[in-house]
């Protein structure tokens, strides 16, 4: 496992700054393994919103080291970088309104801006740098642990499905949905994995098969609308999806198509399972009724890589993600363990908890 | 409706031999609306095979013209030229395994043959082209009667949903799953239609988008996976799919992806309509576990237009169809009306009905 999916790159290392962001340019897999390298705010908005980046925790990740690249050459004193910083973050929270990891960590920033409002311009940064990177580790801590519960769910020869791309192009190490088939790996157990083109923008086939084979993990790729015939002619031992936000009473929002999995995954039963960091964890809002729905361009289904699919001017709905209600979730995997029904407690006590691996 | 999807072009109407079969390309589609004109039997089979024509009816059509196209040029005697006739009955039936109206077809044509056998050769072939041209016009006819049963079924302004093409360029004329849609408008009611894209070939995107903007019906073209979250979310009064096989308990196959819609429509009480002519009906078979599923290529999966959008040699599963148990089903509208459960005596009762319209 050395996917590094974003990363900080400090141009006189060990010093922190000045640097620049690095991060695989998703929208060119798996064709091409290629690298944008970036220290430009707007650069950094685009690769959120284009996708180049993706992962609600590669996002968070993105965003904060995004801030300290938008910083790091402010001539003011700590003030006025604060303000610069505070402008950043307004800015790139519009980037995509789904994935609260984005918030989150544009908040964190803000904090930890807030208690070294003291410091000078210098130190100011450096303090911003390196949270920035302490999220990116915190991160595939997270994720490593994810893996080692998650992993606990699997037995050597299991089948899983999964849908999008929750695995290492979507966070810092291991990622979410894939971090228990990495784990289990380690530990000498083979996962095949199903995995879900995901439509419109293709990051099944794209990233999530590309990540796996390079990891030399078996996958068998079908089209979203197959899941129903596998899931009812196949052995799966469960799905495993990441997650993009979780309310507080265990409702998930994840790309499009999970909804739809969770439905059938129940009809069959087949155990469900949402694996993400307690960063998703959104307490603050009661249900999933409250999480915005991104819309994206209808381009996105119209065309295939350059090619038209569809006639012109075709009308479409293209909802990004959508809301697993809570009922057709069999347990929500984080950093501190499997949680289970009812979720609000459970998810209230693990978001309380400091991560100890 | 003047879409001519498949039909049999003679040299020097009004006599009917010789001639060619005249399709269109369906492959072509949506960017270009090309003809294929062909008197070849191995073209025919091309053609069938590579999805140049596909709908189970208009399969059936097409293999039936294919026939007389290959015989009509034999110079030998009818029982030489019905030899060739069964020869290419038996070479067209490999085309395509799942839906029986090829079979059905080429049954039919056998047995006119048969019945033929004391003709002179000339009369014989003529009577083979009326017979294809009679299937042709059948066709017509039960996809008329089809649409106005189902019309019946949909007031002004609803939506209904549908996956893969079955509409005017899977048939003779009206299609069976949007006859009904083509006919509300005949009558002044304007129905809207989600439409599944239906990877991996699309037919949503391509065909079915194509001919109801063609026909000036309101077409809202979504990905397969974003069902779920229309269902959840917009009223749609039903779903309507086509059928290739329909097995005397009522089973269908169709295009993959309907077993799942039809889950996710249960789940979310809608009904759930089966539109196809008797024609696709096989009452040989006692439930669905015995049709089989034909598997495609992982090209199919692995490349769209050319474009390839998964990793070099990525295993893939391919179903082509799947099948929806006849419980997911609310009923099935065929030529001679809406059969409802329990559906083995409707079926038999419909399938002995003259078509009288």
């Amino acid at each position: 496992m050395t996917l590094r999916t974003i990363d900080w790159q400090p141009d006189h290392a060990p010093a922190l700054i000045p640097g620049q962001v690095v991060m695989i340019d998703q929208t060119q897999l798996p064709a091409t393994l290629a690298y944008l390298r970036t220290r430009d705010l707007q650069e950094i908005w685009t690769a959120i919103r284009t996708l180049q980046v993706r992962g609600a925790p590669a996002i968070g990740i993105a965003a904060a080291m995004g801030l300290v690249a938008a910083v790091q050459d402010h001539p003011g004193d700590t003030p006025a970088v604060n303000d610069a910083l505070c402008q950043a973050a307004d800015y790139l929270a519009t980037s995509r309104p789904t994935a609260v990891n984005l918030f989150w960590a544009l908040d964190r920033m803000k904090a930890v801006a807030r208690g070294g409002a003291a410091l000078p311009p210098r130190a100011f940064k450096n303090r911003l740098a390196g949270e920035a990177i302490r999220i990116r580790d915190e991160d595939a801590r997270m994720c490593r642990a994810i893996g080692r519960h998650g992993a606990a769910l699997l037995k050597d020869g299991d089948a899983i499905l999964t849908h999008c791309n929750a695995g290492s192009l979507a966070t810092a190490e291991y990622g979410t949905a894939l971090a228990p088939v990495y784990v289990a790996r380690e530990q000498g157990r083979a996962i095949r994995v199903y995995v879900d083109e995901t439509r419109p923008l293709l990051q099944g086939a794209r990233l999530t098969a590309w990540e796996l084979s390079q990891a030399g993990v078996e996958v068998i790729l079908i089209c979203d609308n197959m899941a129903a015939y596998i899931l009812k002619t196949t052995p799966i031992a469960a799905v495993f999806i990441g997650a993009d936000r979780i309310a507080a009473n265990g409702d998930t929002a994840n790309k499009i198509g999970s909804y739809g999995l969770a439905v059938l995954a129940h009809a069959h039963r087949i155990p469900f399972y949402v694996l993400a960091p307690s960063s998703t964890f959104d307490l603050a809002l009661a249900n999933g009724d409250g999480i915005p729905i991104e819309e994206r361009p209808a381009e996105e289904i119209t065309r295939i890589q350059g090619q038209t699919v569809a006639p012109a001017g075709v009308r479409t709905r293209s909802p990004a993600f959508d809301v697993t209600p809570h009922a057709l979730i069999s347990g929500i995997v984080c950093e501190h363990g499997i949680l289970r029904p009812p979720y609000e407690p459970a998810l209230r006590n693990a978001a309380g908890k400091a991560l100890t691996t």
